[in-house]
């Protein structure tokens, strides 16, 4: 996953434009499933208008010596996104108008974006900024704003039933890593494990979209079907670094999504952080919204907002590291295989079995072994049809993962029995 | 309403009597529409049965040698409510038998009556008793118990609904200032504001009368009424001090009223007292009885049986203040404002709608400014039709008064709609 | 009940044979009712089949030169519960594979059975073990292991209703006095006093069993009509020493038998232990097993497991004392008596009574005729018709058994009404 994120850090993404369309296709190749869809600028999606396809080809800031103080392609958070195209000559004083800086991270080029109204803007370390001295600057901003399509990608792996899982990440940030690589490349990795599985229990609706007016477009567009179908999913972003975990519940902390992303953080990284509907800030705010109302948490590592070199140029592939995504794609992969293997389970025979005819019982008693016994008997104690293996889970206070195994051999001798449903 | 409660401190009421008429007419004065009503001694309420109307001409306690000792006239806390007349002389003695100290409050005269059963007695500082000397005293209580009347006073403001909200106070308490002439003046001044609203949504019912007794009298007189159109209600009492805000709950605590309460003291005074229903000890005891189950709660200052001057002469016109008056009012006045605006929201476009477009975005970004927008996007997110603003303020922490104006602005730009019910 | 637990001491109980047949008589002899009733081996009950009939005569280990090394006749626990018969003659190393010990308890003997797979072996102090030379040592256990029968107590005392409460001990286990002759001495005693209540409401079933195959068999049995008809009921077991309480759980901790469980032991010994469903042991693992689901919860002194004696012949008379019986002993009858007047009450007059006009108030205040006065209103003030009161005594921090003389004297005055089921 490194490596795709080491491929696709240099290119400028922005809401619209060739950068979205690069890295879809990078992500296409790896999943040639990939559906590439647009959508033309104009198109009204609930209260919003998709916007203007953004171009941006140059951008410098010239001294009156010709010589380049501030250069886009050195590093592509120097433009604000959106900016228009502009070509002149100022002084130091009327430049600093459309300068931004961070005085209290002097070395950091911030991110800045002007989606909705018409600007333009240079990016640059403080430090950069200081050294400025008065005189007359060349400005150059090569770009252009005009109607276009605003792009996404879309992938569904069909299962056993209609019902689906739907995992989102955005694709409409330039050179960040952990806000926002991590989240297209977990994302794709997810993709290709979900494809290995050849019983897929649910149907996986996996999208690649700008924030904000990508899932506003995506919902306009799919709502009806989405609030049938979808039964749970994750808002993937955030999940490359080496910090610790970190939820974000659904607009009602309630759904399936909240109870898989708490168990699986619960007993992957127990001092997890826990935020609030409050503290949101991605596409939850959308699926989540009043009227839509989809079951959707959030995984992360460390949240967007929350860490020092957020929507910075110091958000970069050292903050996002091999093990930092393979955590993020752990945790995430887990919660989809507890909602993939979430059955209701009954007890076949009434009062405790007797395990020990059965070879049940480890021969070798060691502390493992006793604790295996424990889970087994306590698992059956409440398999009473009307608790999912995931509320067992919950009520014995062990991991998911460490109850199917002594499901499946408690299934293999009649103890017992699937159901698909509760119990009534 | 400080001068309000200077002008009736000096009254000598009591359940019944001249006192009681006196303090109804002073607030008749200030509220003309106040109708004042008379229920005959002998009337079975319940359990209970109206007593007999008490008027106290003079009480005095004298020396051998004429010398006034104890004067009613001077302070009418000397005098045991609902004494029998008497003309005696008695030894030290037999009068200790008929006097009532605080050793532990020497220089507070205490407050105690004897409703239900017969008998006489004076009240008067430690310091005073045991300045009495052996010898003989003159002991006269010009007073009369026999058939007349209770009073009570009752307003009724209508509103366009025929539910109701239900205030009320009590005016059985002689000169003493927090518990109780605290409650009568601000009920006076809420009933005052209450009738410069010319949009009420709900009728006002706003009664004054003497605690326990009054209070089943006027349940028994009104119960299916009030049990039918009764929403909310606050028993006002002990609302004048400057000492800490408190809450006594209804009797299962979870009526609009607690939650409203609740809302009010939190965001008022975060570190008021929370009693529960065991704490009780005012006409709540009546109005939340089983069978009777008004939703009343109690916002108060320093409650009842809770502070030093309570039921003593310390307790007068410096421990209530204009502040303490005006502390207590503006809770109630909160309280009843939520009641009246609290509506149910719906969300008129599905996703967050542009805020830039339509003007609410600041165009100064301050602090407050801030604080603001992620209020109106907090309150938005919560606009389901299924809260009301009391529950998004609730869900959101802001205080409902801060969110009034928000939520005009977003129905205003037609991004709100109100509706008056809970969408099922 | 100490001196019965003497008497019991010295029979080697096990699940099955003499041992157990003698303590069900000597308990017949207290309480004539007791049917000892018989199940042949090879029953199927459930999963479980019953299994054959022990019978132990005598166990020993003798050194070459003929001296008793361990010795069954001087202590029960020395043999391997449901040994086979052996007669051998063993190197040090060979025989040292059969014999169990605790190294960290070196003067206890451990108490080990083998119910379920054929073997042989004996229990000894760890110093005694320690104190084995190398040598030649002769191994008799005379016993047989063939089918039989397996025994049990049933006691039925009818009450006024059909609906029962359901108490359940242990007769297998030797020489071990809190667990277990402290269950079946409390139970006995509990039940010579349900005898001399002559106005039972609920019929009461009692049952003396071996653990664990017993409680299956009873189950097999009497399952359907126990599960309509028990509506609250307690396994009793480790009743008699003279430390802390503890309780624990059914399976979903909300019945009847735990609410009244808990109240007892708040009021008993504040101090109590609160187990979890999850630290089960004995028979409620059957009782409340998914599908049989009857409301049993256990208030014990020593949790089996949880004390340093347990399973030892520490265990002993001195560990369980006459008063720790008493102790476990009074806080069942109490939550006995709790379900047997747990009456739901109905105040017959609106607003609060007049209790003066009733002598209801003391004549004499005192601290506690004020904390009587004080319980009394509280009381009162629940008494809706909703609550029971057990509920009441839970709502106004009383236990159950201060008011039910107030409840009476209320009922005598007319004042509350008894309700045998909720008020709709």
């Amino acid at each position: 996953m490194h490596s795709w994120a080491k491929d696709l850090f240099p290119i400028c993404r922005s809401l619209t434009g060739l950068g979205v369309r690069e890295t879809l296709q990078y992500i296409q190749c790896l999943i040639p499933e990939l559906k590439i869809c647009s959508v033309p600028s104009g198109t009204q999606a609930f209260d919003w208008i998709v916007p203007n396809e953004w171009t941006i080809r140059d951008a410098f800031i010239d001294d009156s010596a010709g010589t380049k103080l501030v250069d886009f392609k050195k590093n592509n958070l120097h433009i604000v996104g959106y900016s228009e195209p502009v070509d002149l000559w100022l002084t130091l004083e009327e430049l600093k108008q459309h300068l931004h800086s961070l005085p209290d991270q002097p070395d950091a080029i911030p991110y800045v974006t002007s989606y909705y109204s018409k600007n333009w803007g240079f990016c640059l370390t403080h430090e950069k900024l200081q050294s400025l001295v008065p005189g007359r600057y060349h400005v150059v901003i090569d770009a252009e704003l005009k109607p276009g399509v605003l792009n996404y990608g879309e992938l569904i792996l069909p299962g056993e039933l209609d019902q689906e899982i739907f995992l989102s990440t955005y694709i409409c940030h330039p050179s960040m890593a952990n806000n926002e690589l991590s989240g297209p490349v977990v994302t794709t990795a997810l993709s290709q494990w979900l494809k290995t599985l050849t019983d897929r229990k649910y149907t996986y609706r996996i999208v690649f979209i700008p924030e904000t007016i990508g899932s506003i477009v995506y919902l306009s567009q799919n709502i009806e079907y989405l609030k049938e179908q979808v039964i749970a999913g994750f808002n993937i972003t955030c999940v490359g670094d080496d910090r610790c975990f970190s939820y974000l519940p659904s607009r009602n902390g309630n759904t399936l999504s909240d109870l898989v992303a708490l168990h699986v953080l619960k007993h992957t990284d127990p001092d997890f952080i826990r935020y609030t509907w409050l503290d949101r800030g991605s596409d939850e705010r959308q699926y989540c919204a009043p009227g839509v109302d989809l079951p959707i948490a959030s995984i992360m590592r460390s949240k967007y907002g929350e860490y020092p070199e957020y929507h910075t140029s110091l958000d970069d592939l050292e903050l996002v590291t091999p093990t930092g995504l393979q955590g993020g794609y752990d945790a995430l992969r887990k919660a989809i295989e507890i909602i993939e293997n979430n059955v209701y389970l009954k007890s076949t025979v009434l009062c405790e079995p007797q395990l020990g005819n059965r070879g049940l019982y480890p021969t070798l008693s060691t502390k493992e072994s006793g604790r295996q016994v424990r889970a087994m008997m306590n698992m059956l104690s409440y398999c009473d049809g009307q608790n999912s293996l995931l509320d067992i889970a919950e009520l014995i206070d062990e991991p998911f993962w460490g109850l199917t195994t002594i499901a499946d051999q408690l299934i293999e001798n009649d103890l017992l029995q699937k159901l698909e449903k509760k119990r009534e």
